[in-house]
């Protein structure tokens, strides 16, 4: 009997899974049948934007965390797949830094020459899943968003790829309540012309703290004041920029900090993360992790230790992303036709104890760098996907987080050298300080024209 | 064995509930196990104010729709309790518009003082619900959210009070994807001073494009741009408003109306409306309707057809609330403690027939009004709940339609006489368009100290 594999997500994770199975059909392998729940109605996942917030048209949270005018916020000689190169999928070699659209037509265009989107069925949500000792099977209960109906199907294997940075994690602060003005969190973020002429306090300092505050800079805030709880953003903000320690509470519109300090802000837009949420799992399937380069109870960062059939993918803190989901769903894949086997539960108990020790040691941003290499490295030799200079990348990392400290505002105009085709991309055409127009036309555009 | 009881929800619905039942325990019943499953951290529903939007710090979607400021918008004498009038509570006649804060007030006291809040498990929200027809009984699966954990137990009856003005209907409209500004459901709204000096665009031609209009411009909006699909809001409206038919689409800010005619907004609010929504039901027990007089499948509007042990309360569109509650859940009460017999299936359906006939005839406010009144008046008698003089409150309401057609920023100053007590309510210190304070104390502070 066909083995059957259920995928949750159609987002670049969910997508590495269905062209890892298509890959080696191509070879000739026989492939488990494969069906893939995607709630929205088309996939991408995060790269598929959506004007929306909170919940959707049939009530469900709104996955989207993405926003107007993100560009990419690492090189994406970082992030190519090994297996389709910037360069076949766009003719010639293009910048480093692309925007949203141009990334999302870049994913897309590998599953679409691939033909898997006969395996996703839209707008449908996993709603349960449960698994049957005595049958070994999955049952999986999903709600078909546009009929308004539930039903199930059993499978042999679960692979979990719904993401992690789309429930987010939003902490209140002392008068937050009645703060008089918009409060938001970047997952409902999507358009910086909103707070022109506006005073900003951005609570977080990570990624979408930087980037959030940078955007809106660019398109015209008056001020920004950033708010953090245990590291400063140490970059060289231009002079409307403020560094504060934590927001202790808020009066009217007067924010005050630890430090006793204050601002008086027009608007509050918490970059606090988000949180690990599968809504659709029983206790004894959830991963509950913090935001982390190694999420304990899962073999190879990917198998549910208690019942390895139960798959994650993609569940890391990222500084690899689509090639490293590829890593994970090649041997995902090939622990599901039999090619891997999976050792006995001590052994991999030991494998994870091994790889959380080493996470432990990690300290500095260039620590996260070489763990993940690592991690990224022991995947891949063991299946068929196409080896790449793994030190390259993350020596490419390393030089991102420092064109990052010499100029936060201008980093995204380098260009890097692709480690799967040797050729530099080329230099923007326009500024990204400057380039208000992100469209794929706008970006694509030669640079004769753009001038 | 003694009956169990699940209640999901602890807004004015689910506390009338629990209400009736402690109002026959003391007068001698025997009452049956109860046990109200409350997502919120606190009771109140609607009514307990929340800051947050989109999803909560659980990642459960936050079911608060009330936003700052927020002022009853009938007047209180026709929404009182029947066994706790507002002179009971507040010791004195109060002013017959309150704001949230106060009305929040009301509803509490009377349920603080009837001691039935230990029978409220908090932070827990129901997950799922299913019937065995061998057992007779319910299964409710519902979340612990604090400890992150699902649990079920049984019980012979469900009644399901989670309300349906939570779920926003969000529509889409052509380039609504790229406005550059703010686009947001009322569900989302929640504090007017974020729109002081802007051109508003408000979709939608109800209770809340008509309310949060009305508290943007008492706030300092700019302009307001109505937009309607079956019919105009035809009050009165200050200069700086204009009504427009159905928006076709947004080009950039400019928005285009079926009739051809353009404005340039800043903002875009959608007053759609809302959905019942109840994910933790599967098909064969959830009621699919839109927001309507009277539901379909639903016996006195309550029972469920097709199995009348699951009960909904306040699923009707409503002009009366917390005593059309009151008198649905001393209904349910007495049907589930034996006292009222429910008639066969056929039975019930040709008395949700004729009630389904009646509604089909009414085309005026007013005749919805008389409809409404007519269906509370079929349910008192059956039960103790304290009769009143429906065809006042009847008269009440169209008094006040009659008030809002004369001036819909002054309304809310006027006073009417309580039915419950025959008092008349004072007039309020401030006219509600000045009145920028909403507090609580501010509003039941004497009127000389307020002057
Ligand atoms: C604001 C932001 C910007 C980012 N920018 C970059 C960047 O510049 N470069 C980069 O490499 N990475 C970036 N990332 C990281 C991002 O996580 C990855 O690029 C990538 O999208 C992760 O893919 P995924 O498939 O694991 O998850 P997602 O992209 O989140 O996709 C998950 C999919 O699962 C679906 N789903 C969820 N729940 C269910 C359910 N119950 N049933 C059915 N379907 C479900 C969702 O609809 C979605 O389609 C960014 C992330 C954020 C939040
Ligand atoms: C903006 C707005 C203003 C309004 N103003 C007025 C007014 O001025 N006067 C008036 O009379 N009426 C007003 N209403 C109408 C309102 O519907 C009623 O007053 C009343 O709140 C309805 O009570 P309810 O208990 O049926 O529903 P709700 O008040 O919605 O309460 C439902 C409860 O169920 C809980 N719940 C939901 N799902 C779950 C779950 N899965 N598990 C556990 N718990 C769950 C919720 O957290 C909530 O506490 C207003 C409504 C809105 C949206
Ligand atoms: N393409 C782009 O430009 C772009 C833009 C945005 C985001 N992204 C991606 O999106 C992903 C998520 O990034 P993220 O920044 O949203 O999440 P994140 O990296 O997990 O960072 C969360 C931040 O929130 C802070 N925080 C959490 N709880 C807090 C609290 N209670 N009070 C104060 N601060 C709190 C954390 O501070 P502590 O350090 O104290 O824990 C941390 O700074 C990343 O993969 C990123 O690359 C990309
Ligand atoms: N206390 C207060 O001041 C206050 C404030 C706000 C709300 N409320 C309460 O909240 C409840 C809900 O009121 P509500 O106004 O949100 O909902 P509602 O009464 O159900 O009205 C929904 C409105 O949305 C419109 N609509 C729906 N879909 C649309 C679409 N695709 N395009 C354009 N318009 C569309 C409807 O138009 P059609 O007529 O064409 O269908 C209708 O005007 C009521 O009980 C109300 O009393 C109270």
């Amino acid at each position: 009997m066909t083995l059957r594999v259920a995928i949750i997500g159609a987002g670049p994770s969910g997508l590495a899974q269905l062209r890892a199975f298509q890959s080696a059909g191509k070879k000739g392998a026989e492939v488990p049948e494969l069906v893939c729940f995607e709630k929205q109605s088309d996939w991408g996942g995060l790269w598929n934007y959506t004007w929306r917030t909170g919940v959707d048209e049939f009530g469900e949270p709104v996955h989207g965390s993405m926003y107007r005018y993100l560009w990419s916020n690492g090189p994406k000689e970082c992030l190519e797949f090994a297996d389709y190169s910037f360069e076949e999928h766009f003719g010639r070699p293009i910048p480093s830094y692309p925007p949203r659209a141009v990334l999302h037509d870049y994913i897309m265009g590998r599953v679409e020459k691939s033909d898997v989107r006969k395996f996703v069925r839209f707008n449908t949500v996993a709603h349960w899943i449960d698994f049957d000792e005595a049958t070994q099977k999955f049952t999986v209960t999903v709600k078909d968003l546009k009929k308004d109906e539930l039903y199930s199907e059993d499978f042999d294997y679960v692979v979990v790829a719904s993401g992690h940075f789309s429930t987010p994690n939003v902490p209140h602060f002392p008068g937050i309540e009645v703060f008089p003005g918009r409060v938001l969190h970047a997952h409902d973020f999507r358009d910086a012309n909103e707070f022109v002429g506006k005073n900003l306090l951005v609570v977080g300092s990570s990624y979408s703290a930087e980037d959030i505050a940078s955007q809106c800079y660019k398109y015209g805030a008056k001020s920004i004041t950033f708010s953090y709880r245990s590291r400063p953003l140490n970059f060289q903000w231009p002079e409307c920029f403020t560094v504060k320690p934590l927001l202790t509470k808020l009066v009217g519109k007067t924010a005050t900090f630890k430090d006793g300090s204050e601002a008086v802000v027009d608007a509050v837009l918490l970059c606090t993360g988000y949180l690990h949420h599968f809504p659709f799992l029983p206790d004894h399937l959830r991963l509950k992790t913090s935001n982390r380069l190694y999420p304990g109870g899962l073999y190879k960062g990917v198998f549910w230790q208690d019942n390895p059939k139960l798959i994650y993918l993609g569940m890391q803190d990222q500084y690899f992303t689509f090639n490293m989901f590829d890593a994970q769903a090649w041997y995902a894949r090939d622990v599901i036709l039999g090619r891997i086997a999976l050792p006995s539960k001590e052994e991999r108990q030991k494998d994870i104890d091994h790889w959380r020790a080493l996470e432990e040691k990690v300290e500095t941003a260039f620590d996260g760098i070489d763990f993940q290499t690592e991690y990224v490295r022991d995947l891949i030799p063991a299946t068929d996907y196409p080896m790449f200079d793994l030190d390259r990348v993350a020596r490419l990392f390393k030089e991102w987080e420092n064109d990052k400290a010499a100029s936060i505002m201008g980093y995204r105009d380098n260009s890097y050298v692709s480690v799967m085709t040797g050729n530099r991309a080329p230099t923007h055409h326009t500024k990204w300080i400057e380039a208000l127009d992100d469209s794929f036309e706008a970006f694509l555009q030669h640079p004769a024209a753009a001038e």
